[in-house]
């Protein structure tokens, strides 16, 4: 057993799961425990590193064979010099994640946003593996993206690489405020928020759909609505399948990836989201920019996060 | 004299213009003569190979510091075999330039595209010199785009990475159709044809505008309006430029360069583009992706091409 693992963190506002890989990241063991929040950073990276030798114990692996650590985190980061600059959903502001932990547990240890990690677990080991060149979504609450050029995460000159949910693509006429503080932002449309957002506006206005009878709706009772056929329901996933395949015709005329990788919560609609997606990126994309270019659902689930965090220092 | 130079090709549809760099892309000196289209793909060949051969005669260098040659032929080219697929302005189809030029010259050969190795010319050695993360757009009769990653061409997955005037960025009530197929590229309003085709357009209207003067409308008139405080010619000239701006916004949340160059003959209006396509940049970019990111003019003008192309062999 001398080969060496990489160790990732998945660095979560309740949880912290840490997981080991080889190094073609296959997952090998993980574990999981409280992050303890509440208690501030320095019992939350206490727990990260005790929760990590642990895995290690208990694993077929030694310590000595843990080639680095990687851990993935929500919010704003530095990513060369591993700080945490503002996390809202820890309530940080200003760690410095990678000292502490280098400190802790003699490994270099590196850290990146949780949509990259996300994009970089599936590219190394989930629906992208072998693949060099690709775009991930990751629909969740909001629409996070992450950009995998030559197999490795591409950060762009402030780290803004990525920021897909952010590109401003429903038209003036339609468009709503983001979070951000622009208007008509992709996310705005193809998020779950984004989603149950149009079906409270579709029951406000008083339309025949089953999901006036939802007390409070999610995104999946929207898609669950559009499976028995609901009108209004599959009008709302169309529209956000819209929005995404004209997200990345854009896309692949800027950088033309290989294969784009859709994961997040939303993605669980299955077919009916992604038969949208593809027709409306057939429609609207170059036909040579599209030529051997596929859309495809992720696989490792709430795994990517931990696979990819292990990969952050291999490919990061 | 013992450094090694570059020599870079600029083959056009009436000129073939040779040129030598150093290995910081400094243009030592340049040389140009008649394509000789007209006489088929052979005679091109061996024109650009005497041109080469006698450029280099005429130097301070020797045959013997030419390290490598590049050349930028506008088309579909195969760009890792170095074969021009078709060329509509050289009338060629399957032409192997690589596999010839270094026959009849015994240097390493590489080709690319005319907006990528204009691009490369103004990173190298242009506007975007000692910047890594670069994204070039060429105005000129369409919209050509050449993205640039630590330094070097990126080329996406078919070649089609920085395929700029093809985003689709015109809503649908406005979008006409574009060369390529699809509806409301950017280069249907961005590129010179789209500003000379507003402007007719607005005389055919029956528009108060100097432009109804103008015989043949050409996109230089337009600008000249502009300057002269011309309503519709400054409102022409905002609308392509906020669709650059727009554009530019998208491109900085998908790969978040530094510095956007913008060259070609449209790029010579000067101030009044430039000042819009900045003004809609930083409306529609979130303020993170646009913090220390610029956009400036392309400075090497026709010689981007000649100085991209022997840049090739260096940073293709």
């Amino acid at each position: 057993m001398g080969d060496q693992v990489y160790l990732g963190v998945d660095l979560g506002g309740t949880a912290i799961k840490v997981g080991l890989c080889d190094e073609q990241g296959n997952l090998l063991q993980t574990d999981e425990g409280p992050t303890g929040t509440e208690h501030g950073p320095d019992v939350v990276l206490e727990n990260i590193a005790q929760y990590a030798r642990k895995l290690v114990t208990e694993s077929a692996y030694t310590w000595d064979q843990v080639a680095g650590i990687g851990a993935g985190i929500a919010g704003f980061l530095d990513i060369p010099e591993g700080f945490v600059k503002l996390s809202p959903n820890l309530g940080w502001r200003n760690v410095p994640v990678k000292k502490i932990l280098e400190e802790k547990l003699g490994k270099p240890v590196k850290i990146d946003n949780d949509a990259n990690v996300a994009a970089l677990g599936e590219a190394w080991a989930g629906a992208g593996r072998g693949i060099a060149n690709i775009v991930c979504y990751t629909l969740g609450t909001g629409v996070g993206g992450g950009i995998i050029i030559n197999g490795r995460i591409y950060q762009g000159s402030n780290g803004m690489a990525g920021e897909l949910g952010h590109m401003i693509i429903v038209p003036d006429l339609e468009a709503i405020d983001c979070g951000c503080g622009k208007k008509g932002c992709l996310e705005t449309v193809s998020s779950a928020t984004g989603i149950i957002r149009m079906g409270k506006e579709a029951v406000e206005r008083g339309e025949h759909t089953s999901l006036a009878l939802v007390e409070n709706i999610m995104a999946k009772d929207v898609f669950d609505a559009a499976k028995t056929g609901d009108e209004t329901a599959l009008r709302i996933i169309n529209r956000a399948a819209m929005y995404l395949g004209k997200s990345m015709a854009t896309v692949s005329v800027v950088i033309n990836p290989q294969r784009f990788v859709v994961g997040g919560g939303v993605s669980k609609a299955g077919d009916i989201l992604f038969d949208a997606i593809r027709k409306y990126y057939r429609e609207c994309t170059q036909e040579t920019a599209q030529e051997g270019v596929d859309i495809v659902p992720a696989i490792l689930g709430n795994d990517a996060g931990i696979v990819g965090a292990a990969g952050l220092n291999l490919r990061g």
